[in-house]
């Protein structure tokens, strides 16, 4: 598929889901190119059509400019008592609904965005989808004042951990912490590593996303835009 | 007891827990009033004895001034392989050896500090002793993304939560996130309670301190120093 075709199917899919928000909602929104169809959609909507919504928070600064300048007022996360529906996209997607997020390095916000919404939604192309967790690398934020022990346990774990860089210097996150990517795969027993991962001292948040999301828009390569609820 | 015999037990805990330090460790040294004695005894037999230690890590700034002065080179946690020995108060102890830390606010560093450390002891006056924990506000350091639905989560449980205040302002930790203490007591479950409060998203640590400790020096109030080790 061509770029142009690509950007069509992006394109569709964040029309979709915009199609999905309601006015009086409270929204949190992710980040991403699809993710920006969905803003640029809610935009002309709000312009055309009246759009409008009691709460926005957001995951990005990119996604919270394209908001403002659409004209929507976006709001701290902590400020909102709870989101009616959060949109965000994902690296991978199983069959059962678990995901794995944080290949932009912003899966902290992404995941306390999400478990304070009460329907999350992804908007993801046929590529994400996998039968078991896998074929990406799982991202675990670590904060630096252990961050090497912690490196050197998972290798003693045997879960492949590499550095995320950028270019030659660690990534560095919204939280000031480093990003260890598991290059596990597949991804054994995912309940069981987020309880570990969860456990682990210095673990500030990991990109497995389990048992938080309630519907996925999927972009299918033949141009088909499927609405796949969980229940 | 008054305030003179008081801090005379505190130097001569200080000074037990100093003499089992011994030349060419790698020493993790926490904070408080007894340490400070520690740390005091460490700088004299560095002095006149020619104790050389093969790395120091400390959770605190304050600490780090005082070894410094004493001519101690403090290094990186994440830059020691692993500490041989880390020496720190603790608000509660449990006849377990398990305990409550954070009444500070340093509980996330003195946890990594702890987690890296072979051995790990506590310097505690007869007051902190406690048959099962409680007795004292357990502290979690949450993120400021989504503390105030942290905070209500807890409310809901009926964990009694109160934010940590420093005057009219909420107390901001070292890593520049907030501080909710629990005023749960006793604290039903420890290990239960630790599980659910490292599955929380937006907890980044807690003040549980479980199967850590592995030996005290208690200060009791008839002038008794106590060295108790758990195996």
């Amino acid at each position: 598929m061509d770029k142009q075709a690509q950007d069509k199917l992006k394109e569709q899919a964040g029309v979709k889901a915009a199609s999905l928000v309601k006015s009086g909602m409270k929204l949190g929104v992710g980040t991403g190119s699809t993710v920006a169809y969905l803003i640029a959609e809610l935009g002309r909507r709000k312009k055309e059509e009246g759009l409008e919504l009691a709460a926005i928070a957001t995951t990005s600064s990119r996604s919270k400019k394209q908001l403002e300048d659409q004209g929507f007022m976006v709001t701290e996360l902590a400020a909102i008592d709870q989101l009616d529906l959060t949109i965000d996209g994902a690296d991978r997607l199983a069959t059962n609904f678990d995901g794995i997020k944080g290949g932009g390095g912003a899966l902290t916000m992404e995941k306390n965005v999400a478990i304070n919404s009460k329907r999350v939604m992804w908007i993801v192309d046929e590529s994400k989808l996998v039968d078991r967790l896998g074929g990406f690398p799982l991202p675990v934020e670590v904060l630096p004042v252990s961050c090497e022990q912690n490196f050197r346990r998972f290798q003693a774990e045997g879960l492949k951990p590499a550095w995320r860089m950028a270019g030659n210097q660690r990534f560095v996150t919204h939280y000031g912490n480093y990003l260890i990517d598991l290059k596990v795969d597949p991804i054994p027993v995912p309940h069981s590593l987020a309880a570990y991962l969860d456990q682990t001292v210095g673990v500030v948040e990991h990109g497995l996303f389990l048992d938080m999301c309630d519907e996925v828009i999927i972009a299918h390569t033949s141009g088909a835009i499927e609405d796949r609820q969980k229940y």
